[in-house]
């Protein structure tokens, strides 16, 4: 045991606390829908955020001090690494945390090349392997960190230069073979360089192909090894350049229609990504769900007006329960889970914090989770939605032409009268249960 | 001849000229990369902006007064039309503008039903089709407005209720017909009303597939009689309604390819569109360029800053140039054109500031689509592209797998070094041309 | 009684009504603080919105039918005035509002000119003092429309016509006599045309010195004729003009100090407005608060993603309770009050839609508020803010001077430690009470 | 001499050249409206972006290599702050630039303490002032960096630990110092951490309080000690807390009202910072200049889609020229300048790359300057403006009252006819200059 969290113990679940360290609506036990809510929430934590971000924003450096930092350890070391994974997983146990989510980056130091990247890489696999044995949380995805060495500064798949795109996609089969050796239930591609900054330099046709190839090969060498995992891609836009190519949910699915892979690989929805690109986040949920390539999602909160990825702990919890609410109706998670993809404020220094943090999260979420499943069940919504498009029901309209149409409109008189779509009474609905 | 225009004589080119109401740089028929000016640019007028629309606003009613307006002439009748087309043509003879769009609400006053819709707009095209036979301007496209009538408040081919689809439908075959009949070159659809204010009340999978299939037999029926323009689909996001199906290009291809039409419709692609979805214009046009559905341009300029579609006309020279540098490298206008889709401010009440805006607007098209022409002559930005990607000739890279890739980048030691992308440089080429 | 209401009851307070028009959380007589729930909330209908709003947006006319309406009645008659003058007197009795609120358009029709709008809006103003002689509702403030004419199409006091500063200068004197007449409890100004379209033709420190006489005038006459209420001035930013004066509470406080009217006049704040100027409700009262300034409240809900505004009814309760948990910091209402500047969703076309959009709105206020009372009550929050700044207490250190400083942070090797912010744990406790 | 730049000339003035590393409009001594364009641009570098910036971004680390950055240096030591320093005044050689500024934070390392600190930026100063004695640059303002560093993450002045005031109030007393011993010609002060993120933690009467008395005594003491430079805010919203306090020029303007500072202080206005703040830059300079607080510009150009600052070297000649044009409107510089806050691409790697952005930038301004210079001279525009008001010329209306106005118009009938604005022509006679 490491001292980081000394002094806090294992968080519990107690309706009435009136401290910010226990859980008040968050019971893993609790039946919904016939099933443990741990088994339909499937938390995640997040190696990045909560134990490799430094606390820097554009304007300012580092603010938290953690044991494990490079200068605090002399150097960006294995020791340094073993020590961090130590103390992630303690909070992974304080918290109960089924789950958690790394890049290659997080949990290795950065070698001098590819072959020293790949062995620290392997070593750390084993390390983290040897304590999921113990029991303790799972691996829900993992990934590879394409974008914040300077080597990737152009792109990573879509670079200009054969020879990174080469480096990239080596990388990821180290990463595709870490993540099945930890049995992990999904391996996710984020296209965090896959942009451009300016159309003046950029080959778009190009770059398309290029990306094109890399996920197929991805994919293709995932099931060679036998991985049986789920391949989601994580849509964003606006960040970090100026334009990404997997701007949304709509925008993969043209890519992967278009590579043929719209059965292979699934995506992965982070609520401030789907607000960047203009949408809700219950938009890109019911999206994904509708054109069946829903997979997981990455659970925050981003500033509304903020227009960055502001990977706030989520705190709201009718917006919560939107976005559990289309989950649901997708379907629910399969291998996917609720990653917090959150960060500490980084004026939130203390190690309480980031336990208080994950605390109030996951009871935000479990408050939302319950209160969409109860909703649904009662089929208050469904019921209103089923009824307002009841006039297709048995339509042969969609099979139809415009010439038959159209006489039919003209014989008919047809000249059909709105009805209310009753937005505020729905809303009404939705608080009573939220 | 009506007196709307009263006082104004034709524009006329004269580069030295210091009135705003001579072209300074639109030549029709000077030639730029061995094509006239006017056949490059293929400029046309929007009925709807210029003549139907009132200057009112979310906060003010109309602030124009026009002959032909109802209140002016006893009400929506068919001289009113026939008056706003007189006016009409009597712009475009002005401006000398090849080409004009409308949608069928632009051109023939509303009717009781379907039927009587019908009737008039039969014989609004007669009298515009006499008006072309004298000579003078083409149709570039037409549409129909599917959005403004309170039967589509809850959409058209997504309305849940198959009366309004049929009423739709039955509708857009009057207009492809009345396009055939006055040889327009491009029939457009844009989803005005297809989209959602709320998914409380959306089964949003079953919409998509209404709007599939009534896309499927508008481009049956267009083929079916012959009509061999060119079917357009306008991307749009946020406006109307709070999620607009056809988002942006990237959402209308991964559609298109859904209902197996990315070979038979291209997109339409409108600066102010471009800007709500969070793309540049440029990367709207480069990536229909890419995907192969390039097909026409709504020029106008939307106020980067106001969430909504300003329709304002072009003035800022360097934008324009960007956009149509992507226009020329994608091929240019073969059936497409130059659709000043831009509205005057209301403030702008006078009947010489509709002929000056669109005077200005030409003009800045002129000054932009030079300077375009002039740099991909030149070649200059072109070379430099090449260049930058010139690793990849002959490279078998990205037919290559993983294991392959991992094995060499680990023999060769492969540590790719980055270059500079020349941002700062090639926009200084950029601003040597324009 | 008319019959546009037919069937629908009073609204009554039942906690456990499963249906969507009985209040579950607002009960008028609730105790709060010491204090009625009602006298807390005082709450307002909007005239403009419920009553005079005809569904259209800016791509689609009308959608609701009402029997008031012009065509309904054949014109925009006084008798069409008054029977929705009796359907709004209706409806507050159906929800129990104690408050509403007017433009001098929204009750009288337009006339010929200054003259008979003068005349309309006295005997308008005589119907509607007789209905509240009846018991009912009070009026919290009304206001002049200087917007909606064409005659304001570039101002009203920053009209660069001195005959239109007239106009609205004395159109203000027949709205505050009218105000005063009817024991409004506050005066207002929105300046909907004050700001500019284009600096090319603006004069813009000459029109902000109109707007400051045009204020000192009203403050003037207000205080001359003996209104006591208060007169508040409604910042808004975007819309409709490209740049409004009255941006924000910050510049507005700037404008007051500049015109010596900060001590005469306050702000009416909207959730709506403060979002489009890129702050939060919430940001916006508690900075009225902390300069002295805040006075009422315009309660809506905008998209967060829509750049204009939405003025949806509120359905978000976490939102809401932080704009209240500020309001009550800032004192509570004094004359102000909660005017729901909220309207229906242009497809909610039914009678019913009205009433349960209020209902809903009303109940999301009202657990809100509840939430927001209990937790400063509490004083969980209270103290650790307190506590935060305890370092200040007696400290002199903001009389000194920067030498005397120095000096003291040289000689004392000052290097202070950054503490937690603490904001996920604050988060936690707010949401133990909302 | 360092060999940073080596093989790199001196920039000249020649209209003809092809390359990108000539000026082909700005020759300093071209005579604009009586005075050499050296003299109204007043150009200046920023230490910071083009010295201290390591190109990292939110996701990604360091680009650049510099050889003064501490790895290549073998720490961030006074030797690295010396040849930073030679090359910072070879790069103003090269461009000829007459002006430079910096933070204290980029011409020393970090030191251990203020008495540390203060040692070493007085080392540096002695440096810098000796560089500048061989003729060369002259020092526009300096600032003191009170954002970067983690003692200030909760705010400098408006700090909840008067000790981070006190820390921070020292700095700024060796800063104004050491721009006094410079000869600078203004001093900036920029708010970057006077903001809150969360209101839960935040007294926001308590710290506006503080950051007031904090601006007064830098005041003063810049003052006592003789500088008669211009003491300048450079106001800046949503970055990098959430809310700032130094929101735009209006809210600063309140702010110095507030503090009877109006009269001593003035704005250094950024292109980035007026569009965080939803503004254009021109409305910012045409603000400053209308309320007499105008003082300098922080040249750039910001990404109008993203949501933050991006600092990109100007190159949009149109949107510069209207600057310039409210530059002119507002009395040009006296003190102040157009420094250069923009930054390299993190792609763009070379020295090189770095002269020819500023090549850029100086020539698109240059262009921009002369042609608002000639639209101004020329008063085509400006004749317009007085035109619009004219009716207000010898108008008493400002004078008069509510009634008598009442009066008036009812005797009168006044019905004034709104007149067009004319905003396209006013575009057409700007594109005819620009």
């Amino acid at each position: 045991m490491t001292d980081f969290f000394a002094g806090l113990a294992p968080v519990r679940f107690d309706p009435d606390a009136a401290d910010d360290l226990s859980f008040r609506h968050y019971d893993a036990d609790e039946m919904v829908m016939g099933k443990r809510m741990e088994d339909h929430l499937r938390f995640s934590a997040a190696w990045w955020h909560s134990f490799a971000w430094p606390g820097g924003d554009p304007f300012g450096g580092r603010t938290f001090e953690r044991p494990w930092f490079p200068d605090a350890m002399g150097g960006d070391t294995m020791e340094a690494a073993k020590l961090k994974a130590d103390v992630a997983f303690e909070m992974f146990g304080l918290l109960g945390q089924p789950f958690f989510c790394f890049h290659d980056a997080d949990i290795r130091p950065e070698g001098d090349g590819f072959a020293e990247n790949t062995r620290r890489l392997e070593e750390m696999t084993d390390y983290i392997g040897g304590k999921m044995q113990a029991g303790g949380p799972k691996l829900l995805w993992s990934t590879a960190n394409l974008f914040g060495h300077r080597r990737y500064m152009s792109g990573a798949a879509t670079n200009p230069d054969p020879d990174v795109f080469a480096f990239a996609a080596a990388t990821v089969k180290t990463c595709i073979d870490a993540t099945h050796r930890l049995g992990g239930q999904n391996y996710v591609l984020w296209g965090g360089r896959e942009g451009y900054e300016t159309l003046l330099n950029t080959d778009l046709a190009r770059e398309r192909e290029q990306a094109g190839r890399f996920l197929t090969m991805a994919v293709d060498y995932a099931r060679k090894i036998g991985f049986d995992g789920t391949i989601l891609i994580e849509p964003k836009p606006q960040e970090p350049t100026k334009h990404q190519y997997d701007y949304d949910v709509a925008t993969v699915y043209g890519f992967l229609k278009d590579f043929g892979l719209e059965g292979e690989v699934k995506v992965n929805i982070e609520q401030g990504h789907a607000i960047l690109a203009g949408h809700s986040f219950e938009h890109e949920l019911a999206l994904a769900g509708a054109l069946g390539i829903f997979g997981s999602i990455d659970m925050n909160r981003n500033d509304m007006q903020s227009g960055w990825d502001t990977d706030q702990f989520p705190e709201n919890v009718p917006e919560v329960a939107r976005a559990y609410y289309e989950v649901l109706r997708a379907g629910g998670f399969i291998t996917g889970g609720t990653n917090f993809d959150a960060k500490l404020r980084r004026q939130s220094l203390d190690p309480v914090d980031l336990i208080a943090a994950h605390v109030g999260a996951m009871d935000v979420c479990a408050r939302g989770f319950k209160a969409a499943a109860k909703l649904l069940e009662d089929g208050v919504l469904e019921t209103a939605r089923v009824e307002r498009y009841a006039g297709w029901d048995g339509s042969d309209l969609l099979g139809s032409d415009l010439e038959t149409i159209a006489q039919r409109v003209e014989r008919d008189g047809l000249n059909p009268a709105p009805r209310s779509g009753r937005q505020e009474r729905l809303e009404n609905v939705w608080n009573r249960y939220v």
